[in-house]
């Protein structure tokens, strides 16, 4: 992918909440610092998967490491963003068979609050920015309307 | 270990319900049909680590396959009895590093009913049988109890 950016410089969205928080994640998993002086939008470009970069990527294939590192990040990222919105800790937890497929919860005290069937984890990604930011958000949301409703359990 | 089996034949706790439904999932793994002409003892035998025994193991190592496979037994066999008891299906979910560190998790609808640390999962036994019914029944009842306390978010 040596293509440009699919990131424009100045998307507002990358001030949102999570798109900093996943900023965050991602540069957190960077053991060896090669994100060091890449911008924000760049670290965070390989995961917008537009349908041409979509294509690129075979069907069938196993996830390597960097894709498990972003997968992480994803839920580690959601997981601070639900505890920072519900002030209790979420933690995840993820589930991957080398063929990339597998589950991944995020719990709060005893109660679940997200739980995601994961599938081809090798093409890991989402069409553009927005998506990323949008389907991020329905988890978040749906994650503290479930706290709402279970609060015991989620305090327990 | 070639030594004799640990379980004399005749323990009446061969036929509680837990250690039936352990060997039934101790079979249940056995791809090869190793064990179809075993005894339910010699079967459920290497789950007991006598002090002898566990002196025999090393104390760092990583686990195979095999042992692996008997975790997942063990906790297999919890979610069973706690969906018999309950009424509502309850699913594991096993995280294991390759070095045998990890985490255990039962779930009943969007409720944890168990949560356990897992470590040095090469040397996984108990003491007795008596000792692994006895751990297995407690786990049991404290995940009733927690459905009871938490109904709505276990039947979510």
């Amino acid at each position: 992918m040596n293509e440009a950016l699919c990131i424009e410089p100045g998307n507002e969205l990358m001030d949102s909440p999570f798109v900093k928080q996943m900023i965050v994640q991602l540069r957190a998993v960077d053991s060896y610092g090669t994100y060091d002086d890449w911008s924000n939008e760049k670290v965070l470009d390989p995961l917008i998967l537009t349908k041409a970069r979509r294509r690129e990527i075979p069907v069938v294939g196993d996830p390597d490491e960097i894709v498990v590192a972003r997968v992480k990040a994803y839920y580690n990222a959601l997981s601070v963003r639900i505890e920072q919105e519900c002030g209790m800790m979420a933690a995840p937890m993820i589930n991957l068979s080398h063929e990339g497929f597998g589950r991944a919860l995020i719990m709060v005290g005893k109660l679940i609050v997200a739980d995601k069937v994961l599938r081809d984890v090798h093409r890991f990604g989402f069409e553009s920015l927005e998506k990323l930011n949008e389907e991020a958000c329905k988890i978040i949301d749906k994650a503290l309307a479930t706290i709402e409703t279970f609060k015991d359990a989620a305090k327990a």
